[in-house]
């Protein structure tokens, strides 16, 4: 008895906080606009009549009783955005949760154990790092002290951010325990839609490295500084961003990596570069690959940065091995599927989710539904009705069965 | 009867302004740094009797009169600097300037022509483009409504901003005529400390072209998506960074490049950048020899943004042709150093000067003095007091042999 319409309305109404004239939106963590997204969804978890707790890292937890006290059967994601999101990254899970619970209020179901929609703070990690940041705290493993002392791109206190928001709730950190944990999300890569599938059946994500690397050098003028005189920050940062791609370029497959962010000083036309500051994303499903190409990248910043005479440091931003979802979760999705009459597809995730942290302590899985173009972290990202009804349905479905009638 | 000491202690006062905790100076043309720096050369221009005459474009001329009237010995420079600039590039010239008027007026000595002393607006060229844009409309080859309409890397109007600091003079553009020009700055490059010679005796300044580069991809997520469908204006514009490094090497001789502007948008650790902009700053003494590395960037960009599958547009930011001084007035500047015991060597300038731009309505002439480690634009600039007198001792030497007694 879900109701897909109802679901795309809401996330089109949460769109609208931190929308961006070009389409999509910039809801970036723990920014009032975060704020502000976090308002329209705990009211909407209070006019359901969920018992509304937020626990210290800003983590929000929406839960609907059940026959049973005890652990929850619970559903989740994230609603803050990077600053070119879409409508459906995050949001689709948490507001699919929603609504998954109003249907079983509107066909007046109990079920047998509590279910609970959870909103993590900062998955993104595009504003403060490491990304999952909220859910790592909620499983016990990133001390709160640590996380809210984490500063944000824009030189701020996490803490001091999630209080001005007024979300530094005080809840028990991890006070609500999961039985299970489903995370229905898209896909944000181009497979599904490529090969026609409604339904993905995640079996785990792939690895997780990011690294800050500062380079200094020695600013002079870029008219009157021979090449050979250069200590050129910029040229090493570019050099390190260049030979980034051709690492993954060259060990193939499914490696990626990324420079998404370089930032240069004085950054001026006429000044050689003094200093560079540049991060460096890696994933690969494979603990292996993923720690040659890191171990590639040390030696590429070594050789360049000894070449182009600069000093470098680094700072490790997030590391996460590659997760295997729970197998039998995992089958379940993917029956609940084809019961359904949905085609399937196994497949691991490229992008990080909470469900990675949550795996440490529940048995977790996710459904993903295509993306138009493969498109995400883009503010075209876009995911059909059809589909977004179908996952729904799966999520619904599933969650019902684990939480008992 | 030049006092090298005075000029030292101005040197250091004017460096006050907009001082760096680290040392050295950021005083970027039209910002309030700039506005404080000309009111205490504007001061000190009263102080000693100058007519002072400020222009349209906030260029700003201080005379002694001579006993006949006519057009002026024309000493100057520029007191705007880079944000991570030192206490003598362009300072140097205008308060050079100043202490030769001083000691003119302590010795009683008057002069035949009149002697005029200028600091002219944006020599920089780091917040507004092109460089020497003051000395350009001076010589009317900049319309003044154009440079009045320039806008900032902060994204402010010149006209604007000019304004705010109280500079947008009234007196007449070009009004002040030059019988000559002679401006005194350090080399800021290392040849004259390296060979241990007092005085560089300077041709003519190398062609500088400047490119503004603008890539637009698409923005996609880290993790999901494979290297083969990214358009990722990141990678592109690291590709070009490093590209012109390349092309400057593989020229050779004297051939420099330099990408000192690199911003990402929308500059996340996990989103592949949808936008890059980038300047490149090309330079050689023949015009030959730049005009073939502006090929050659033309096609590095054009192949870049074909392989990443970007699209991209470019901007001239700058583009002058190699300049030579006036063959007579050269060599009476190195008749003059060595009449005064000092070694000479002539050179190029590696960096632009207003004397280029002087020197297309008059005979300009310029006097280099070492730059220890040949460093500028670097808050470690430094020139020794010795070298500053000599320098100082060739320009007022001359200055007053072509204003008469
Ligand atoms: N789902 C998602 O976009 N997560 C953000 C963290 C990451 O994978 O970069
Ligand atoms: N002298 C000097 O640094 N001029 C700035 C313009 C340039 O050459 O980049």
């Amino acid at each position: 008895p879900v109701n897909g319409d109802r679901l795309v309305a809401r996330l089109k109404a949460l769109g609208q906080i931190g929308a961006l004239p070009e389409g999509g939106v910039c809801r970036l963590a723990l920014t009032p606009e975060d704020g502000a997204g976090r308002d329209l969804v705990v009211g909407w978890m209070r006019e359901q009549g969920l018992d509304v707790a937020i626990d210290p890292i800003g983590n929000i937890f929406g839960t609907r009783r059940g026959t049973q006290d005890g652990p929850s059967v619970m559903m989740g994601s994230h609603i803050d955005t990077v600053a070119t999101g879409g409508l459906y990254d995050g949001n689709l899970g948490v507001l699919a949760g929603l609504e998954v619970l109003q249907a079983l209020d509107d066909a007046g179901i109990a079920t047998v154990h509590p279910v609970t929609v959870a909103a993590f703070t900062n998955e993104e990690g595009a504003r403060f790092q490491p990304d999952m940041l909220g859910s790592l705290v909620h499983v016990g493993d990133l001390p709160l002290q640590e996380a809210l002392d984490t500063i944000s791109i824009d030189g701020t206190r996490l803490g001091d951010d999630l209080a001005d928001i007024g979300y530094a709730g005080t809840a028990a950190l991890g006070g609500i325990k999961a039985a299970a944990y489903l995370e229905y999300h898209i896909e944000q890569g181009p497979v599904l839609e490529a090969e026609g599938i409604d339904i993905g059946v995640v079996e785990g994500v792939q690895g997780i490295s990011w690294t800050e690397i500062t380079l200094s050098g020695r600013s002079s003028h870029a008219g009157a500084t021979p090449m050979r005189l250069r200590r050129d920050a910029g040229l090493a940062a570019a050099r390190i961003a260049h030979g980034v791609a051709d690492i993954a370029k060259s060990i193939g497959g499914d490696m990626v990596g990324t420079v998404g962010s370089l930032r240069l000083r004085p950054n001026l036309v006429n000044v050689v570069a003094e200093m560079a500051q540049m991060t460096v994303d890696l994933r690969h499903p494979q603990e292996k690959v993923l720690a040659e190409a890191e171990a590639r990248l040390a030696a590429l910043v070594a050789r360049v940065a000894e070449e182009e005479h600069v000093s470098f440091t680094r700072r490790q931003l997030a590391r996460f091995q590659p997760v295997a979802f729970d197998r039998d979760l995992v089958g379940r999705v993917e029956h609940t599927a084809r019961s359904l009459g949905l085609s399937t597809r196994r497949m691991f995730s490229g992008a990080g989710h909470d469900a990675q942290m949550l795996a440490r302590t529940c048995p977790a899985a996710m459904v993903f539904v295509p993306s138009i173009a493969g498109l995400s972290h883009n503010t075209a990202e876009y995911t059909a009705p059809g589909d977004i009804a179908n996952g729904l349905a799966v999520l619904g479905t599933l969650a019902l069965e684990l939480a008992g009638r």
